[in-house]
């Protein structure tokens, strides 16, 4: 991971964000091949989802929008992480980066059943005092137990309000715990803050005042920006269910503790899919899209053995999903969440029905009834995928009896599908036809001007710089193009990045050669 | 105007943003038909400065930065519109939108002309107390004279420490001038506040903790996130001068009053670069882009009467900057900046080397001398490249005995290059043949997918449905297709959008018929 960081700050993928001011934590910025591999990657995606079909609409909705849009999705009151902070130092920490994640979800676990009736009673206000020895003797069951039966964490089931209430309590519960058995990092204390939730929603003021009234957030999410233009599609374009909407755009999310590299970050980037359908055929329009998903896995030229499906439990889905499939990856940093598929219900057009007071329903000639469509999406991370992309291409080998390294990316996703070289610089005969046969596939709309140049230093280096960039194919201009042996006149030396293979090619050829 | 942002809702191209939450002001929402057109527009502009140029590095920076980046800039201390409240009923306005502006800028002047002498000795605590007198009479003066001999307004040319310390007193009499010659638009009283500079950044926090450190701004403007990034690119690439850096991106600003569509919005998108010279050479480059910037004007098909030059005068210049050209454009509201082209000198790179402590310079290989390159600035707002193509291209005639609207669009940036038809809908071989040219044209790459194919209503709709939306061509396969008339077997109709004219031609010569 470190080498494929400091790769990419060499040669120019992906820079630390504002970093000669000391960099601004969790933001990145794309540098000139990291750009060109991204742009690569969403083309493939828009060309896939969007312009292959006829039931996609694309919308690219403002970053800013009306507060009320993240009361309705539920935003305002739920999207946030568990905070607390040292009392000694004031160092502040997210709950479950210091905690031992499964002893502290097996323990809120064990709490949430003891009190789960209590709850559903509703007598919250009674459970803490009262349980307060109870849960000091759970909890020094849980520690002492060495292997608890699987026990359902049924946090995320519970319905949403439910859990607003029991957030106070889990605080408590949380600030237990973490005095019993965790240490501050920073100046080793054990003596912690009520743990309270924090909003990861970055917060402005749009116009002149600043009040409640004018707060906006930056968007944690693009689908939003698709379900609040649900009407606007069907309006100018009257479509028939299943359509969807389709978007390319930044989210922000003001993470606690942004980390591994474009993994977790505060700026990100999202390609997102809504599509709506009819109640009854979610699960057929689930299917397809699954598949599509694997199809775009091997399009970007990603090992389909780093990618496992994960069935998320219902339990651990968001509340209002039926269903949801997470597509998780082999980072360097372990398994995690790559993709998103999740069956939404109609929840969302439902609470911006509800919110904006405009009617979010379709009409279906066929069978004359009217209802909220279900909504199927499909969400993929563009850092993500990027990381993935090249962690999954870093290759180190020896050729040629020496130790290189490489980066086996994709010619559909490499920032350059080949380079072009002049055997030697300081001969314009072979810089001028080395410039002839760039100029000719630079204009073929097929590599879309990614060919690139170079006549620094001997053919040796060349290549290498080329592997680390993951060039996939070297193109060298030598004295026989020239037709100094008659035999291969207007051919040129094919290298190949993976196998360091040279073979000898008709510049003629050469376009279709380039796969 | 009106009738442009009704045909932009109703057929896809532009939404209000937030529009079912009664919108947020200033920002706006692209549907299907302004993402491709938008898309189209920028694809041209970035193959034309990026890919077809080997001096260009893209980049593509962070939204949110350390705010450093923003001290050093100058955004902190400059980046604001004068503000100005009513005592009586607390409306705010923005100074500019309710005085006389250019009887303001005479008043401003005659007073700066007045005070300039004392202002430069640095006796600013006595100039108001003691002009005040002398202000009312400049102040009588002005409103008397019928004409004022031209009278160079040097606020924006003074140094602008100069300007930060003037501005207090501008503030006095600004006061003064409105309460002696401007109503409050909502209680018509005369009775202002002191006015005061109103900074257009959006600010944020980022982290946890909410203070002045954590302080971020959304990104006024793209061109910061390519001079942090300069170190980096001369560190990856080690390119030689002159060589620019590109990047297309989203910038924001807390507009006082946004308005005129999509012209003065909050959250905008810009196409910027930042190109590197040796000081020496700076007019040939700035010819050279002059030059560029007319030839991506007629790219996108601008009628090139509409758009003018502005060679902006010393006086009305950014402080840094040694020479400016606007491109203005004759929109439905006026002509206005459509682009700017500028020579910024080497103030941004030296202003960050200073804030960030990290030398920016470049090494002249040749010379063996070390220095701060100078830069050049061609600067393009996205939306106001949609305004003008859009405002442009929208026309009204009458064809055939019946009035239509059209948008004579280039077919390089219409959202659909052609559109095909079969001429009934209940004819299943028509349908068939049809979906056969339509599956043939989209996946020619030369129509990267623009290709709509329509079978609803008559064939006089289906033409006013593409006409409105600036189809060039309109493509209907009939009887004679299929070989009614075997003289005709195997064409189509091809139907050209602004004459309305109808060629036969044969399928196979279709996709060349279509620039």
């Amino acid at each position: 991971m470190e080498q494929l960081i400091s790769l990419c700050k060499r040669r120019g993928f992906i820079y630390q964000g504002s970093e000669i001011y000391g960099g601004l934590a969790g933001t990145w910025d794309y540098g000139p091949l990291g750009v060109a591999l991204k742009k690569n990657i969403e083309n493939l995606w828009w060309k896939r989802f969007v312009l292959d079909r006829e039931d996609m609409y694309g919308v690219d909705a403002a970053l800013l929008m009306n507060q009320e849009v993240w009361k309705s999705s539920g935003h305002v009151a739920g999207f946030s992480d568990p905070l607390v902070e040292c009392k000694v130092c004031n160092k502040r920490y997210r709950v479950d980066n210091i905690v031992d994640q499964e002893k502290y979800s097996e323990y809120l676990n064990l709490l949430f059943k003891l009190n789960r009736e209590k709850l559903d009673q509703g007598d919250h206000a009674r459970i803490i005092d009262k349980n307060i020895k109870e849960i000091e003797n759970e909890f020094k069951k849980v520690f002492v137990k060495k292997r608890i039966a699987e026990l359902n964490l049924d946090l995320q089931s519970m319905i949403l309000n439910e859990v607003l209430e029991a957030r106070k309590y889990i605080g408590t519960w949380a600030q237990y715990f973490l005095n019993n058995s965790v240490k501050c990092q920073s100046c080793g204390e054990q003596k912690w803050g009520m743990p309270r939730q924090f909003n990861m929603m970055f917060k402005t003021n749009v116009g002149i005042t600043e009040d409640e009234k004018s707060i906006s957030y930056l968007r944690p999410e693009t689908a939003q920006g698709m379900f609040v233009n649900f009407k606007n599609i069907l309006d100018s374009f009257h479509p028939k269910l299943p359509f969807g909407m389709a978007q390319i755009g930044k989210a922000f999310r003001n993470e606690i503790a942004p980390r591994d590299f474009i993994f977790r970050v505060r700026e990100l980037e999202q390609m997102e899919i809504e599509y709506f359908v009819k109640p009854e055929t979610w699960e057929e329009h689930f299917e397809l899209f699954r598949k599509d998903m694997w199809s775009f896995v091997s399009d970007i030229g990603l090992p389909e053995a780093k990618v496992h499906e994960l069935e998320v439990a219902p339990e651990d889905r968001a509340h209002y999903s039926k269903r949801t499939i997470d597509f998780e990856f082999d980072f360097p940093f372990g398994k995690k969440e790559l993709y998103g598929l999740a069956y939404r219900t109609d929840y969302d057009l439902k609470q911006h029905s509800e919110g904006s007071k405009v009617d979010l329903s379709y009409f279906d000639e066929e069978t004359k009834s009217r209802f909220i469509p279900h909504c199927i999406e499909p969400s993929f991370g563009i850092g993500r995928t990027l990381l993935a992309v090249l962690s999954s291409a870093y290759t180190e080998d020896e050729l040629g009896g020496e130790k290189r390294t490489y980066l086996k990316l994709s010619p559909k996703v490499a920032p350059f599908v080949a380079a072009v070289f002049p055997l030697l610089k300081n001969k314009p005969e072979l810089v001028v036809k080395a410039r002839e046969v760039f100029d000719v596939l630079r204009k073929n709309p097929a590599f879309s001007g990614r060919i690139a140049f170079d006549d620094n230093g001997n053919i040796g280096k060349r290549y290498r710089r080329q592997d680390e960039i993951g060039t996939p194919f070297c193109i060298t201009i030598d004295f026989d193009t020239l037709g100094e042996n008659p035999e291969h006149k207007d051919t040129v030396t094919l290298r190949y990045r993976d196998t360091g293979e040279q073979v000898r090619v008709a510049i003629a050829e050469l376009a279709a050669k380039l796969v």
